[in-house]
């Protein structure tokens, strides 16, 4: 019987990729007064549920939702975690 | 010593909300074949690096942060993970 998966993807710039989101925030923070802040990237949260046979066919698809749509693999990468709901 | 904590924010709009692009997401991903993906919400994903003397302290500046500048408290929630690295 197929089941419902609660899916949490993180999509991130790759690490040699500019991130001018990242330093716009980063340097927003500083002159807020954190100085000891650094490193800020910017990247995307997305929340959806999916129904699949298991959780093996569920990350397929989830596999292949990323790479179709929900990132550029040439400048991001992604990850995901699901939970059987 | 001030340590140095790696943080991850998830910053979610709140569910009574309305999420355009969310919707407009989960319509491209019907399009492409993916008929049992629902629920679709896009938020943003922030990796920064923040130093501080104890967890605590770390936690009252990234909950100030978000208050401040990451989140918009009225129309998004916010939550966060540290590791002191």
């Amino acid at each position: 019987m197929p089941k419902n998966y609660q899916c949490f993807i993180y999509v991130t710039l790759r690490p040699s990729v500019l991130d001018p989101a990242g330093t716009a925030v980063e340097s927003g923070l500083k002159q807020l007064g954190y100085d000891t802040v650094a490193g800020v990237r910017i990247g995307k949260y997305i929340e959806l549920t999916v129904t699949a046979a298991d959780e093996t066919s569920a990350r397929e698809q989830l596999d292949q939702m990323c790479d179709q749509l929900l990132a550029n693999p040439v400048i991001e990468n992604y990850r995901f975690d699901l939970h059987c709901q």
